[in-house]
């Protein structure tokens, strides 16, 4: 199967690579240090991923930019970081892959448990988060050709200890745990659905 | 209670500005025949409405723009119409609104069931559902001065039958129904939830 990784330099992105690579043919992508340089926040330079990549069977994002921070900091412009980011960046993916991927291809997209249980700081990851999850329930029933799409979607993640004071009562998901989760949608037949590792 | 309704020229805020005019004190709000012009897509244009709307106890809100259309219309430029419309014109709302409002003082964004029960062509609404409910939770844990959230979700209302046939087995809300699902956030003390009138 050849699969994209869009993300692959970050902590998830890095471990899939890793997971999947022995299998399957896979094509990382990410800002930099990557097979194919892409900035999500641009839909030209996701098409131009596309075009670099050629067809492929499965496209993982693990790419979620963010506004981290206190509350009375948050207005617009900062809001716009995961709007432009782990939103429309990650939709966009999507709009524009859907020409490209074989059929009965899949798309992972990352949200979080921030969505229903939120944090301190983190609302606009959260916003980003409960866009990206309606959205795969929205895009499940419109997309033809057999195509699947579902959102992963765990709390803080136990290779990322430097967010475990945020996340206060979280139980962090293990790498594998996450890894399963993105294992269950790329290689199961589920489509529209949230899955929790 | 002073209460602004941001959307009264719509079919919603009408229902809304009859029912509460007559025990308080609305100021209507819309982009046309009200008492304070406003364009929630413009952030200058919220500030301005709180500015001449002065002090207040409660902020409805019932505008949504989205882009509503066949899937395979749906891209970059499409999306961004909920997202600057349903999306961030009503979390803006909220950013700024809560450094006008009354101490105790709330605030009631419109969503959607869609969040959750997709339908065809709305794919753009879902996720700015998606992302208000997210984004009135998160804001219910971070708010100050007793301030509320909350979002109200209905499914296709009784008084837009032009919508009836996009909506195949969703039964109706009443208007009164809606209307009791606004009283609950305003006039009740719940924060961070979303109502399903």
């Amino acid at each position: 199967m050849k699969i994209i990784i869009v993300g692959a330099s970050g902590t998830m992105g890095k471990h899939l690579l890793n997971a999947f690579a022995k299998e399957h043919d896979v094509i990382t992508a990410a800002t930099k240090d990557c097979d194919v340089q892409v900035d999500i926040t641009s839909t030209a330079s996701i098409e131009n991923m596309y075009r670099q990549a050629g067809a492929f069977d499965a496209l993982i994002s693990t790419a979620g930019p963010s506004f981290v921070g206190p509350w009375k900091k948050m207005g617009d412009k900062e809001f716009r970081k995961g709007v432009d980011g782990k939103m429309m960046g990650q939709i966009n993916l999507v709009l524009i892959g859907q020409h490209c991927i074989n059929p009965k291809g899949s798309f992972t997209l990352i949200s979080g448990a921030l969505t229903h249980d939120p944090q301190r700081n983190f609302a606009n990851a959260a916003a980003a988060n409960g866009a990206v999850e309606a959205f795969v329930r929205a895009a499940a029933i419109e997309m033809e050709n057999g195509l699947r799409i579902n959102a992963v979607s765990p709390t803080v993640i136990e290779d990322s200890p430097q967010y475990f004071p945020f996340f206060p009562g979280d139980i962090p998901v293990t790498m594998q745990q996450l890894e399963y989760g993105f294992r269950k949608s790329v290689f199961g037949a589920n489509t529209g659905q949230v899955i929790k590792p």
